[in-house]
């Protein structure tokens, strides 16, 4: 049985204010929560599951059966699925951030949906960190977590002021998606560097422009205005790494 | 003023069956009702819209004036977006597929975004045509037509049995994104063929592989398990066209 002060503990990390003071996230669904749960850099506090679930699957982890109805109440979905885990945020070593290895830069992502992708995107290709400008949407979102698919335990993801994180590595090469630049698909390969993708609507902010050193497009042929950030991503990943 | 009848008639629209009893859909937002207003392949039948659109735009087209809760009654979205038009299906001439092009094949992507974001970068990379099974999402969806930033217009989208349509082409050259293909970086360049995208987790279904005459591959490095079909689509068509 769910408790009604639970309850209100488990909304409360709906938002980031309550999941930054707990330092704890939310992951729905039996497939992510089995996955976190055989992590090992991933722990689960408590799982709140239906006896389908409970009953599939055996976790050594403090567990409370709920009905429906509860499960209703304490997930983001329309339609919750089965089993919510309450997690502790993942504890990263600190300065892991390597100069010999590709980081990906993102700037003013704000849908949860692109930056999951992107996530799922970086751990795809091997890229083991991701700098996000302060107004990115939270790694911790619950859709980020759901659309990244469990790749946030093997993702580093930061969040910098991007004017300072480029200063500080000046000796980098960047790379920049934008409008004007080399074609993708006659870039070679890279081994290291900053990879930086702006905003869909907006591109990479003003200020941040002459820090780049090589600006790099996706050349279209068709009338679409723009391609979501998501995919230009996993097109730039691709030819570059 | 909105009637009760306009009311129900437009949330008819909602559901697929609605949609193809009235040869009508519906699209939200004032970038893409303007984009379509402006487009002579499209027919906007009318439009229920705030006074704030009403007085920044003109447009020739019956329009009723609608308060914010109207809005929201008709609309699909969680925070309407100022104007909402009934549009007519659009009409292709029929038998429009060239098999001197490119065509992209679809397998059972049923996620409304997923097909959005793929009509969006077949208008990117200049293809014109996109073949779904029947078991797709509908193209008129509410957030297929958001997702796809006006692209439908361009795009033309067809629902066939994939068995009879692969039948019926077996002259042309059929490409597949499997996991055990040749890796799509070393492809060459392509001028026509079909290209063929499965479902995310279940990848192209068994009774369709044999119809795949080159299996292509995105090769990853890192432990993700999948990649999401809109960017596995930018991704192929990026190398390929």
């Amino acid at each position: 049985m769910l408790l009604k002060s639970e309850l209100k503990y488990i909304q409360s990390l709906f938002h980031k204010k309550g999941r930054d003071q707990e330092g704890l996230f939310i992951a729905e669904g039996p497939k992510i929560v089995t996955e976190f749960s055989a992590d090992k850099t991933i722990r689960i506090r408590k799982i709140y599951a239906l006896p389908s679930f409970l009953n599939k699957i055996k976790i050594a982890i403090d567990s409370t059966e709920v009905t429906e109805e509860e499960l209703q109440k304490i997930s983001q979905n329309k339609t919750p699925n089965e089993v919510l885990a309450v997690v502790e945020k993942i504890k990263w070593e600190e300065n892991s951030k390597s100069k010999d290895s590709i980081c990906i830069t993102l700037d003013t992502i704000q849908d949860p949906g692109n930056l999951g992708t992107i996530i799922r995107l970086a751990d795809w290709f091997g890229v083991k960190q991701i700098v996000c400008s302060l107004n990115c949407a939270d790694v911790y979102n619950s859709k980020v977590v759901q659309s990244s698919m469990g790749s946030i335990a093997r993702v580093q993801v930061e969040y910098l002021d991007l004017k300072t994180w480029f200063q500080e590595n000046s000796e980098s090469r960047i790379y920049g998606a934008t409008l004007n630049g080399r074609d993708v698909t006659s870039m070679e390969k890279i081994k290291k560097g900053i990879i930086v993708i702006g905003n869909e609507s907006k591109g990479i902010s003003e200020e941040l422009l002459p820090f780049i050193n090589v600006q790099i497009t996706i050349l279209g042929k068709g009338k679409a205005e723009s391609l979501n950030a998501g995919v230009a991503t996993g097109i730039i990943l691709s030819h570059l790494i």
